[in-house]
């Protein structure tokens, strides 16, 4: 699928100060979920029976036609917070927990320096 | 100071779909940190003696000048992220780590449903 992957090593915040790299790296994820759709369309993937789901399961919940639904999940996909397979005529989407676990792990003040490495895929 | 709190209600993400207010107000948290300039403030912030700073011990780190400084603190702490006290000329900085724990609780697949309410404020 012409995947490249690019490494994204993110330190809890509150141990050491970021470099420039990860505070760069890791600002595009949590770009990618400053959008209350994206928010909305993660949490229903998520929370979806088997913990997947197309574009025709989730566009009709969340009011939002089917090409915007495609944009986001792409941007979701992209930061490596989503992952897809084709089946038949629908892509099917699923969270990937790592990089969720990343995310906290950055977060959470009581972590010991630690690196998680989320994939986060450039365009394709 | 006349501050007036925003309540802010983090499900997790991965255990039930986030409701449209829910998935607001974690965007917005969420937005305040998808820049990687306040990242590395918050970082530097979190990590320094005591576990506090003022502009003025952080501003030569990033190399940014201390406006642009007073600027991402300001939307670091209107998110909720950072609360500040003056005291004689300077005010100094710490990181809210209940803010980071609830976002943190809303993205780990592990926890179960649970309400965090991290202090949100309006402009001051």
């Amino acid at each position: 699928m012409g995947v490249e992957d690019v490494t994204v090593r993110c330190s809890p915040l509150v141990q050491a100060p970021l470099t420039e790299t990860q505070s760069i790296d890791l600002a595009a994820v949590f770009k990618a979920l400053a959008d209350p759709v994206r928010l909305r369309l993660l949490s229903l993937i998520a929370s979806h029976a088997g913990g997947e789901a197309c574009v025709c399961d989730i566009a009709p919940v969340v009011d939002v036609s089917q090409p915007t639904v495609s944009h986001h999940l792409k941007v979701l996909r992209t930061a490596g917070l989503l992952e897809s397979e084709r089946r038949a005529s629908w892509v099917f989407y699923r969270v990937v927990p790592e990089a969720l676990d990343a995310l906290a792990a950055a977060l959470h003040p009581d972590n010991a320096l630690l690196d998680v490495v989320p994939r986060m895929e450039t365009d394709r």
